[in-house]
């Protein structure tokens, strides 16, 4: 969905692109579980969304007739996934990877390989996987710096909400101290649920009914995805070198209507918040004071810092989506156009 | 106040910011009302200080006993004002000028002369004074790129909570279309007083005691302040070349207790919002849904940038204040720093 909503992206804005930002990316290559599209001279965008939709996955991209094993340029058999290696050769003059496969807590696979064989090809990469940087963001930092490309990972925090360069940017010459942030719309959707009178299980099934709820439903109710970002955050924002296993993580499992009702009665709220301070990560149901600015509703994302000098700052956005992860991803890519222009990149 | 915050700041962070940013600023001069203090070779920041906190006027840096008249080496007669063209000759070998004088919207002066001439000597100039930009924004920018210095004045709008740092940047490769804003504490910390039952009187009172409303309580009451902010943020985010007399401002001074009943029998509450949309700037009370995330309460500060592609993100923090916008300002100068060492300016 989110490369979907990047062509999209890419395709409708291309003049505004080119003409404000000189940004007029060639893509070379595409492929989704259903297989492979590639093209040096450059694939169209409206013609990879048609593939897409018409036929279930870009393979059928130059397949006038379907996605099966024809052998039309670029086009290959649905019931082969390409490997990182495959791909990779065959779009070994590409400057950016751009990689979207699901996350995963466990080894990170595939987004794992195809990040670090596009480093070790001196290919910049923009990741909105969670899995390998939950996993490894050290090594993958330190990876991209000896390799000297840059590595990018907006989308993964807050969707479309630049989480993470606010509060490496906008607050430079800032020390933040701690942050607590509410990181995952899905439970706060349910959280929000039981505090207007739902059951715990009314309040799951209404968001499952949304299709809010991640297919691994661990990942949303245990506070996975929460942790992956947490460690994110705490790597990029703190400095910290921590991975997964470094957090404290209690997902929403164990609230109950009467924790909600207990809360209510001292202007409390309950909410499922990623903080880091003194050094300790904590994923896990709090109740926070009703008027304080983290305090939002339904699937918004919220993260207050709070620095040394400028006080508690708190954001508020829209959290994953396809067309926001597309806008983070095209923030990525104007970055990374800038590095290349600015010569610090080969 | 913002002077001494600064001055403070700077010594306490000194080893830090030498160490991590590569900041060290000389501080060659400084003047307030009662008079100036110069010294090429670097003012004792400690020192200016303690001459501001005991004699009243950094006038009294170098003169051992009393701000009074003397000839120490840079101390002046408190009674006669140093002009911007005295002071920018005492220290044409400077490259930024910080002006921090009062806000005002009638002619912007003194801080208007400060920084033209400024300019004109070609130093970088860091602005926290809002006048001079409310009034003259367009003309002001293409004086500084005409001279090719950098003009910052991340603590005009927000105090510590990098509010255009965020639209400009963290935003960057997305089309904001409009954007509603808090961004005046004072009005709003009597507006939610007077929500929670205090009379209009009252309210005002209540917030005269705590010291929030301005000498010229117009500045806050006839929304004068947040339209000057409108316009820099019009300007800065949304490339528009407005001035002050294009904002339609009304103040809070109508504003009933029946106003804020009504509002809050369809669950919202009554704000003095700055607007701008389909080309209209507009400072007004509205009444807005007391669960919209620009909702916040006291004097703290919110606004909601819409975008196309990110939807709506809201940031709140606090407003103005000594250490916030003395963080405001460091950021500028390492921001001016980096512009410097970069080779893009003299």
């Amino acid at each position: 969905m989110v490369g979907r909503s990047l062509a999209r992206l890419l395709e409708s804005r291309a003049d505004d692109l080119y003409i404000g930002y000189g940004l007029k990316p060639r893509i070379v290559a595409a492929s989704d579980n259903g297989g492979m599209a590639c093209d040096t001279t450059g694939l169209d965008c409206a013609r990879l969304i048609r593939a897409k939709e018409h036929k279930g996955t870009v393979a059928a991209y130059s397949d006038g007739h379907g996605g099966g094993g024809s052998n039309g340029r670029g086009g290959r058999a649905p019931d082969s996934s390409p490997t990182a290696a495959e791909m990779a050769e065959a779009v070994s003059g590409a400057d950016v990877l751009v990689e979207a496969t699901p996350s995963n807590y466990k080894d990170a696979e595939p987004g794992m390989s195809n990040i670090t064989d596009a480093m070790k090809r001196r290919m910049h990469v923009v990741s909105v996987n969670k899995g390998p940087l939950a996993l490894a963001f050290p090594s993958l930092n330190e990876l991209a710096a000896y390799n000297r490309v840059m590595f990018r990972f907006s989308g993964t925090v807050g969707g479309g909400t630049p989480i993470l360069d606010y509060a490496k940017n906008s607050l430079s010459g800032e020390r933040i101290t701690s942050f607590s942030g509410i990181l995952n719309g899905t439970t706060n959707y349910i959280l929000s649920a039981m505090a207007d009178g739902m059951s715990p299980k009314a309040a799951l099934q209404d968001a499952r009914s949304k299709g809010y709820v991640e297919a691994d439903e661990s990942l949303d109710l245990d506070g996975l995805d929460a942790a992956a970002k947490l460690v994110i955050l705490a790597n990029w924002v703190m400095g910290m070198k921590v991975t997964m296993p470094d957090v404290n993580c209690a997902g929403i499992r164990g609230v109950t209507s009467a924790d909600i009702k207990r809360a209510a009665k001292k202007s409390r709220v309950v909410k499922m918040t990623a903080a880091c301070g003194n050094d300790a990560l904590t994923v896990a149901p709090v109740a926070i004071p009703r008027d304080d600015p983290l305090c939002v509703n339904g699937t918004l994302n919220a993260i207050s810092f709070t620095s040394e000098h400028s006080g508690t700052q708190t954001i508020i956005g829209r959290g994953a989506g396809g067309t926001e992860t597309a806008s983070a991803i095209l923030r990525d890519l104007l970055y990374i156009r800038q590095g290349i222009t600015s010569g610090a990149y080969g």
